[in-house]
C-alpha cells in the first residue's frame, strides 16, 4: 500500500529550478512521481505548468516530501482554507506551527489568498480575521506572539512565491546564485554596484547600509559620509563600534587610537577610544554631541545633519555605550527589522554580526550587496537565499572611495 | 631646549621584552635616552635594573613618551601619589583619565602602593579611601562610573606590572606571542592542552569554557557535554544559539533541522530549532525544561544537573530568545565579566564575538587556549596580549572529542 | 530576419540541471527559444526528451549558444559528423580546434560515435582513422600534439554526456555541487568518507591520495602510512617537500626541525631537511634509502616496501630535490595525468598546487574528496566540476588518524 | 659537572631584541649563563655590549645553545677560523654542514673574515681560498654543490649579523615584524608604499613584481602594465598562468574567458586560454609574438617593448606551456634567485607559490612588500624573516589602480 496526493508548479518553473528542486526533493526523501500533465511554455516568455502526483510508502514519509515541496513553490491541487489555532501563552506556537521561508507568501482564508505581510524567514504567520474583506496576515516571531493570536499550523492554505529567474540579464546580481566569485575584475563589479544603487534611487527605492567598524579603521568614513550626505544611503545599520570609531576619528583624527592619515599611534591614543564615548554621554547623545560641535564630519554627523535613519545595536563586544546604543538586543532586532523591511537594496560592509541580523530580516526580493575581505564571510552571508544578490571579496578601505568616486564625481 | 624625566624599569626586564620596548618606544616616539644605570642580573634568576633618563625637545612630545614607557611597566624614579579627580557625571569620565592595561597594576595612595582589584583593560580606577589601611582601587567601566566617583588621571603614581617571561618552560602556552602557527600535530598539541587543563584542576582552578553554536553543529556537544559532567568545566559562556543548538539535539536530534548522526535534513527540521525555543518558553526555562523532563542530555543540562555556571548573552542574531538569555549587554556584559575574572584557565571554542567579550575582560595572567578553523580568528583573539596563551587552528568537531578522551580515558 | 538551428537534450534532463541549464544559456546570450516536443519522464526512472529550436538575431549571436548548450550535454538535431583538421605544427592546435570538457564525450566520424579517450577538461580531440572499426579518438593536451595530428574543429559531430544526477542517494557526494558546508558533524562526515573509500576497494578500484606536506606537520603521516600500508590508498601523488619531511620524520624524529611528538625544536633542527635530501641523494634515492635502512617509516617507506605507485613533482619552492623528484613540469603532469586516468577515487589532502594538478586532469565521474582546512581551497578544489564531490574543512592532523581508525580498527 | 663556553654580542642588541632572544635561548633550552660583562650603549646611537657565559650539563646541551646563539647573532669569544670540508659528492654535503639563515654573513678563514656572498636561507656556503686576498666565499643550494667543494662545517669561524632595528622610523615597512594588521586605512598604506617604491627607484635600486595570475583577472594588468612602462617595476616573476592570462587580455579582452571589462562569458571564451598559448607558440615566443603584433599591451607586451626582465616559471597547474616558461624546476629557480638577489625592493602581488620561491632568495635586508587578500598568505610570506617587511591585505585589484595613480598621477 502506498499513499500519494498531487502538486502543482506554475511559472517559469524550469529556469528557476522549481521542477529540478522538485524532482530532487521527492528522490532525496524516497518517493516516487508520476507526472500527470507537464505543458512546457514554448517561448521565453511563456509559463510552464506541472501537474505531479506524489506517492510514498506511508504517511509518515510523505508529509516531509509534500511540505518540502510545498516550501519550493509547489501547491496542493486542491487547496483547502489554512489551519489556525491559538497561540497557548506569549512567546509560545501551537504545535505543528507553520514557519515562514524568505519568500512571498499566501495564506487562504475563507476561500481567499491573503498575501502575508512582512515576509522574512522563520517565523509564525498570525491572521486576523475581521470578517470579509479585513483578513489581515502578517509574519510574527516568536517574542512577538501574544497567548491566543491566530497561528497558521500545518502546510495546508499556504502558497509559496519563490522569485523567478528575470527574463532578461539582472546586471551584476545572481539569481539565487550562493557562490562568490574572486576573479572579477574589482573596478568593474564596483561600477556595476553603483549603477545597481543609482538605480534604486532612481525609482524612488531606499538604500540601507550595514557597516562594520572596519569600514572606519580601513579609511572607507569619508566615503560613506558622502554617500549618506548626498542621498545614495538613506539608512545606517551599525553598532556601538562603528559610531564611536566614526566620531572619534572626528574628535581626535584617529580610530582606536590610530591615526587614520598617518597611520601613526598617538600613544595615549587607544583612549580617544573610552573618551569619545564618555563625551558623547556628556553631551547627552550623538544628536547632541553633532549640535554642539563636538562631532564636526563623519558619517554619523551626516546621518544627524540631513535626517537619515540610523539604528546602532549594542552587543556584549561594545564599551561604553553611547547613549544612541540599544542595548536589548530584542529591540535592537525590532529596529533592524523596521530598516529591513523598508529597504530595496541593503549594501553590506564588513561587518557578520550586524548582516546577518538585517539579513534575517529580508524578504528573498530584496536586493542584496555583501562585500568582504572574507570569503567565507560573504558566502555565508548570501546563501540566505536572496534572488538578486552579488557578493564581493574585496576591501572595504578601497571599496568604499571607488564606489563613492562611481557615485559622486 | 630639551626637557627630561627618569624611569627605572627592574625585574627579569630583558628577556620579557620590556627593555626591548623601552628602547622602541623612545626612539619611534622621537625622543632620546641616556642611561644613567644598567646592572644585568648576570644569572637565570637575578633580576636586572635600568635607570633611564628619558629627553625629547619638549613637554608635548615628552610625555607621550612617558605614557607609553609607563604602560610598559616603567615607573618614574620619584613616585609620587596617583592623582584622583571626581567623576563629573554617570557613565562620564574625568580629563585626562588612566585607561588600564589588562597587566596587574597599583595606585599610589597617601604614599601607598594600592593593587587595583578586577585588572582588565581599557577602564577607569575608582580609588575609595576609607582612611589608613582602608583605602581599595578597582577598574569601573565606562557604564559603572557614578557621578563623585574618585577616578585616577594622568600616569603618576601608577605601577602596571606586565608579566616576565616564565624561568622555565610554559608547556604549549607562549609567552605574550600573539601569533599562531598551524604547523604543529594537532593531536600533540591536544594532549598538550588536556594537560594543561588538568594541571589547572589540580591545582584548584576554574577552567571557563566559551563555545559557539559550531561546537554543537560540528559534533563537538556530547564531548562538551562530558567534560562539564566530570568537572573539568566549571563554567560556561555561550550565546542563546548555542543553548538552543544544544537543547534541540536533545529534543530532537537534530541541530538547525540536520541530523547530527546521520546528516540527512528530516525536512520539516529546520522548524525545531524554533520549537525548541517555544518549548522551553513554555516550560519556563532550561532548569525547568531540565526538570520536566524535556532536556535530557547535552552541555546545558549537564550545567544544570551538576550546578555549573553558565551565562548566556544575547545578540542581534537571536532566535527566540531564551528567557535564560539576557539580552541586555550591558547586564550581560556583568555577568561575562564576572566569570572571566573568576577563571584560571579559558577555553574558547568557535566563537569570535562571545570569546572577545570575555577577552576583553582578562587580566594578562589568566591561561587562555583558542581553538577556531578560522586562522584570523585565533589571531585576533591571542592579539588581545594574554602572557600565556595557546592559539589552534584546527575543527572544533575533531578537536573536543580528542580532548574529552585524552582527559577522560 | 533571425536564424535559428534545432537541438536535441535527453536523459534525465530536468532534475540533472540541464534543461534548467539550457533555458539560461538562451536566456543570458540573448536569444530566444521554441519549444517543438518535450516529453518529460513521468516516473524517476524514465527519460525526459526536448527538441527545442533556437532563435538569434544573426549567425554570431546563435553559435554561441548552440556551443554553450552543446557544452552541456545538447546534441544537434540533425547530427554530422566531427570536422578534422590537420595540427599546423607541434603544439599548435589549428583554429577553431574544439577544446574539451570534462565529461564523457563522444565524436562522429564516418556516421559512427567514437567515445573520446582519456577525457579531462581543456584538451584537444585527436581521431586516429585506420579505417572502419579502427576509428579512435583521444584528448591530447597542447604539448602532446604533433604536426599532422587530426584534430576536432567546431561543435559539430560532438556529443557531450554530462553525468546524471543518481537515482538514489549518493552518500556524502553532492551532485555537481561547487559549495560546501562547514556545518557538518565531523566524525560522521568522516565515517562517510571511510564508507566511501571502503567501498571503492571492495568494487576493486583505485585510490589516489594527493597529499601536502602539512599532513606530516600536522601528525597525519602515520596514519596516511598505514593507509598505504593496508592497501586504502593504492597510490600517492605529492611533491618534494612531503617526502622529504615524511622522510625527516623517519631519519630524525622531526619535521622542518620540530620534533613531531613534543614540538620542541631541537635546535639544528632545521638542517634537518637538507640534511635529508642529502643522504637520500647519497644513498641513490628513495628506494635506495629505504633497502640501506635510512628510512625505516612513513608513507615513502610503505609505498616502497608495499609496491604503490607515487609521483613526486617539482616546484620552484623545492629544496634539493629528491633524485626521485620530476623536476620538469610537462613529465611532472604526465605522471600525474597517468594517477588521475587510473583514479576511481581521489582523496586530496591539505595540498592546492598538487590537487589544481590532478583535479585538471580528472573526468567529471571520478569520486572526489577534499579536504583543507581553507574553506576557499575546498570551494575552488570542488568548482572543477566532479558529479561526485565531497569537500570537508577540517584539520587535516586530525582528520587523517580518525580516517585510519574508521577504516582499519 | 657543567660545561660553558663564552659568548660575545655587540651592536644595538636590546632593541634589535637580540638580547632577549639570547636569554630566552639559554632558558629555552635549560642552560644557564653568567654575564661576564654588560656594557649598555647610554644614547641612541651607542652601541651595547655583552659576553656571556653559556654553561649546561654536558656538552650535547651546550652545543645546540651555542648554535641556536650563534645564528642569532653571537660569536664566541675566542674565534677560530671555519672548518672546510670536501663535499663528498655531487649534491651531498658533508655531515654537520653549516646550515645558512637569511641574514648577512661572515666566514673566517686564514685569520681574516670573509664575506659570505648571495647569502640566502638554508644554503651551504663554500669557500674558495685562492691564497691572500683571493678568498672567496658564498652560497650555494644542495643542487649547486659539486664533489669536492670546500664547503663550511660547525659553527666555529662564522658570524651571522641579523639588521639591526634602524634609528628612525622606517616608514611602512615593519622591524622583523610577521605579523599584520588588517586594521589600517588602505589609501595611506597604498600611499606609503608607493613612496618606498620612488625611494628604491631615485636611490638607483631595483624593484621586482612578483605577480600570480589574480593580478589579471582582477583588473590590474593595465595599472601594472604601465607601472613596467614607466619603469617603476624592473623585473617580473611569475608563471606561466599570469603571462597567458595577460596576453589573452591583449588578444581577445577576455581573461580566462571573461570579459574583462564587462565581466560577461563570451562562451567559446574558455579556449581563448588554450588558442593564446596555441598562438604565442606558432609565433616562435613571446618577443615574436609582440613583434608580429599579435600582443598589443599588456604586462608581457611592456617587458618586451621596454626590456624589463622577465622570468616566466613553470608549474604542474600549467597549460602548454608558452616558449618561454621555464618548466624544469631547478632551471626556473636558479633564474628566480638572480632575480631575487639583484632586487632592493620585492612587490609580491596575490601569488603564494611564486612568492615562495623568490621570498627564499631573499637576503634578511631586502625591502618585501605582500599583498595578498588572504591574511594566511601574507603572514606565511612574512614570517620568512625579512627586517623590512610590509604586508597588506587587500584586493589587488583595486591595489594595482590606486599604486599606479599614487606613482603615475
Amino acid at each position: 500500500m502506498t499513499v500519494s496526493d498531487v502538486v502543482e508548479l506554475e511559472g517559469h518553473i524550469i529556469d528557476s529550478g522549481l521542477m529540478e528542486r522538485a524532482f530532487t526533493v521527492v528522490m532525496d526523501l524516497g518517493g516516487e512521481f508520476d507526472i500527470e500533465e507537464f505543458s512546457v511554455g514554448t517561448t521565453k516568455t511563456a509559463e510552464s505548468y506541472c501537474r505531479m502526483r506524489v506517492i510514498a510508502e506511508d504517511e509518515a514519509s510523505l508529509q516531509p516530501i509534500l511540505h518540502e515541496l510545498h516550501q519550493s513553490g509547489a501547491t496542493l491541487a486542491s487547496p483547502t482554507d489554512a489551519t489556525l489555532e491559538p497561540a497557548p501563552a506569549d512567546n509560545v506556537v501551537p504545535d505543528g506551527f507553520y514557519s515562514t521561508t524568505n519568500h512571498p507568501t499566501d495564506v487562504r482564508i475563507d476561500g481567499e489568498w491573503v498575501p502575508v505581510a512582512d515576509i522574512e524567514m522563520d517565523c509564525a504567520v498570525v491572521v486576523e480575521n475581521g470578517g470579509p474583506d479585513e483578513v489581515t496576515a502578517r509574519t510574527k516571531v516568536l517574542n512577538a506572539i501574544e497567548a491566543g493570536d491566530s497561528v497558521v499550523t500545518g502546510d495546508a492554505g499556504i502558497r509559496v512565491r519563490p522569485p523567478e529567474r528575470p527574463r532578461d540579464s539582472s546586471g551584476p546580481f545572481g539569481f539565487m546564485r550562493g557562490g562568490v566569485s574572486a576573479e572579477r575584475p574589482s573596478r568593474s563589479l564596483i561600477r556595476d554596484i553603483a549603477e545597481a544603487i543609482a538605480e534604486t534611487k532612481a525609482q524612488g527605492g531606499r538604500v540601507l547600509c550595514v557597516a562594520g567598524p572596519a569600514v572606519i579603521h580601513a579609511g572607507g568614513g569619508p566615503g560613506l559620509a558622502r554617500l549618506v550626505r548626498e542621498g545614495y544611503v538613506d539608512a545606517v545599520s551599525a553598532g556601538n563600534g562603528f559610531a564611536v570609531h566614526d566620531m572619534e576619528r572626528s574628535m581626535y583624527g584617529t580610530s582606536l587610537g590610530m591615526d587614520v592619515e598617518t597611520m601613526e599611534h598617538p600613544r595615549k591614543g587607544h583612549k580617544h577610544h573610552i573618551y569619545t564615548i564618555s563625551e558623547v554621554i556628556r553631551a547627552g547623545g550623538i544628536e547632541a554631541a553633532v549640535e554642539e560641535g563636538l562631532v564636526e564630519e563623519g558619517v554619523m554627523y551626516e546621518c544627524v545633519t540631513n535626517d537619515r535613519d540610523f539604528v546602532l545595536a549594542g552587543s556584549i563586544r561594545d564599551d561604553g555605550p553611547l547613549p544612541d546604543t540599544i542595548t536589548d538586543a530584542v529591540e535592537a532586532q525590532n529596529a533592524i527589522r523596521r530598516q529591513a523591511h523598508e529597504a530595496d537594496l541593503v549594501l553590506m560592509l564588513s561587518s557578520l554580526l550586524h548582516s546577518v541580523a538585517v539579513g534575517n530580516c529580508l524578504s528573498s526580493t530584496t536586493r542584496t550587496v555583501c562585500v568582504d575581505i572574507n570569503p567565507a564571510t560573504v558566502t555565508q552571508l548570501l546563501d540566505r537565499g536572496s534572488a538578486q544578490a552579488v557578493g564581493m571579496v574585496t576591501d572595504v578601505g578601497t571599496f568604499v572611495p571607488m564606489l563613492a568616486e562611481e557615485l559622486l564625481e
